[in-house]
């Protein structure tokens, strides 16, 4: 037994007893598992938003850590199954995209290519071992079935290679990308509405063009320059957020609401007047 | 000490802290027990409901596993608290019915008289001893004072029989009963909608009169056959879940708002053409 | 390590990774760190719901567990981050009034001058010692990145006094008084309502004037008497709750729902008629 964590990511919702079937099968075969669950509130089927989820908690997670990701349409088609190992963590899902920002995070690279896993700090398994899944596979249910039991095989030191075969390549979406202008502004999107309504943009902190006189134009307003805390700024704000991305905040209150902004939503970053 | 594994399934919701008062006071008796949420979606009062919920995590969890279950409307009324084991797991619960579908899962048994515990497969406790209960114990939360303190002496070894007598009946709800047609179709219900809006019918796969050339009749929409997976049909499609049940799934998309069907909606499956 | 408890209470809800993230740099400092849920539906920016709510459980736990409450629209700014040691736990929160009812609830003070932390039972330290905090401290997500290494620090047995130095006073929000009319009445108000739609009440039981023939008014209705029981009464009904306040119920229904009552609403025991 080992006490290592797994995290669950989910578009399962809280109401009905998935999540917890996913948990007794791995309590099961690792009783020791700490498992901890990221988010079962994914938009079903929203891959492209449990991609940035999983992205958001890499860091905070000690090395080593299984995260398990089931959004998955796909489930029961011929779409693969995958474990792809990195410097800090095992990822665990259908292979339909859902670790994209993990990948692109990890690589650092552009997205001409993205899809080939041939890094010399990243690998990746196709899954296919029926010794390690729950007997019989669902053809409804591979969160409970093949993902939970490899999940927890993984965590008590199985090698990824007992899993299946190595493969080079992964399906990447394409991530939506920024928008450069001659006069040095930026263009992005709304990746991802909060649970308080904060509208957070793909426009990382590193790609600010100036860091001083900057005005962020969100739907028909205007906001002049960078916040360095919510409690500041007058109403509307703009604040690099904790996990480096740039968001539009409200303070105290829903900017989501406010700005009848969704995901896909366009912000641009223009440099001040001199 | 004991890491056995303690569930909880309840009506009280999220935005409250009787969940966490009832676990403070598992960890604070045992505090290696491993406590996992089935769900606390449950809707209010209803007892059916959760019936079903308990049922559907049975085989995930390890033997030996213990649900403690809390719809109560009657509450500090004379209504028992029992505790059921079964060959799979100790169940702790009010006896108001909502342990009917395990009931009948372990027994296997026809509905004319599924309240005599007489199996030599399972046993049933009335708790009464109140040495095992929270000082004083509120008329109004026996989640945190009966249930939640006895769940975890259980966890540490403590024999079923020193909680009460046995008893030799328990309350069971009468379980909708599949219609059969002279010519051969089969009619039954809605029991649970699920968190994707997918329709769980109560007809289970070895109820089916024919494999092939089903037609499935709901609503006013007629699907011909099983499909294997979800990505699969052509948009309404019906399919055997993952629990064994019919259910009817709307591709990508939401069933239960596409049909308006709820909980108690018909649902049939004739034999098709030959 | 140590297999301490800590609880979180937060207003981040739960489609988001940010309870993850906490999760996550808990477990990378304490791996046996037990972690349990309160609640993160706590009302965006709402430190008096917050408040209560922490109140709540404190008897629940076993003595020591370690409470994390993170409803903190001054983060960022120069509010303080406090640890409070009570006899019975460590509370860790932004000192901005969420610790109110704790205190309370522990001093027995009324609210004259309640801020002073003087008592012998009670400590209070500000925590300014960086060398707990995760690095960088982000300006917008100190859950992470100072509550969450802090309590895992704590969990390990770090003394509060390294944390910072001790305070003499913490910020207390006014709770809402009790008025008490010459003719024996007293007028309280709603000051949570759950998931069920039961109105609690700020009046406690020992505030009660008599025990029998009480008329208790709310909103245009009046109810005769206090039940024992939820399925006591004539559907609405007035009972002391498991946490020993006043509560109004509807009987399998919802009061919050049938009253059109919020949070603040009136309500006025009376003696009965003789």
């Amino acid at each position: 037994m080992s006490s290592a964590i797994i995290t669950l990511t989910t578009d399962f919702g809280i109401s009905d007893s998935y999540i917890a079937q996913m948990k007794g099968v791995i309590l099961g075969i690792n009783p020791e598992a700490i498992i901890v669950d990221i988010s079962h509130q994914i938009e079903p089927h929203n891959v492209r938003e449990a991609a940035f989820v999983l992205s958001t908690v890499q860091s905070s997670f000690p090395k080593g850590t299984i995260h398990v990701a089931v959004v998955d349409p796909g489930v029961g088609t011929k779409r693969r199954a995958i474990i792809l190992r990195t410097p800090q963590a095992d990822l665990i899902a259908p292979d339909n995209g859902i670790l994209s920002n993990v990948f692109q995070q990890v690589t650092a690279r552009s997205i001409q290519h993205p899809q080939i896993v041939s890094e010399s700090n990243i690998k990746a398994v196709a899954i296919t071992n029926p010794k390690y899944f729950r007997s019989p596979v669902s053809n409804t249910f591979h969160g409970r079935d093949i993902f939970a039991p490899v999940a927890a095989q993984l965590s008590l030191g199985a090698p990824i290679s007992s899993f299946g075969k190595f493969v080079t390549t992964i399906e990447i979406l394409p991530i939506p990308a920024l928008f450069l202008s001659p006069d040095g502004s930026i263009t992005g999107e709304i990746i991802h509405i909060d649970h308080f309504g904060n509208l957070i943009s793909n426009i990382k902190e590193e790609d600010l063009p100036l860091r001083k006189n900057l005005i962020i134009e969100i739907g028909k307003k205007k906001i002049s320059g960078l916040s360095r805390m919510y409690a500041n700024g007058d109403k509307l704000l703009a604040i690099i957020n904790s996990n480096g991305y740039l968001e539009i905040s409200l303070k105290e209150g829903n900017a989501s609401s406010y700005l009848h902004m969704k995901v896909g939503g366009e912000v641009k970053v223009k440099p001040g007047p001199k």
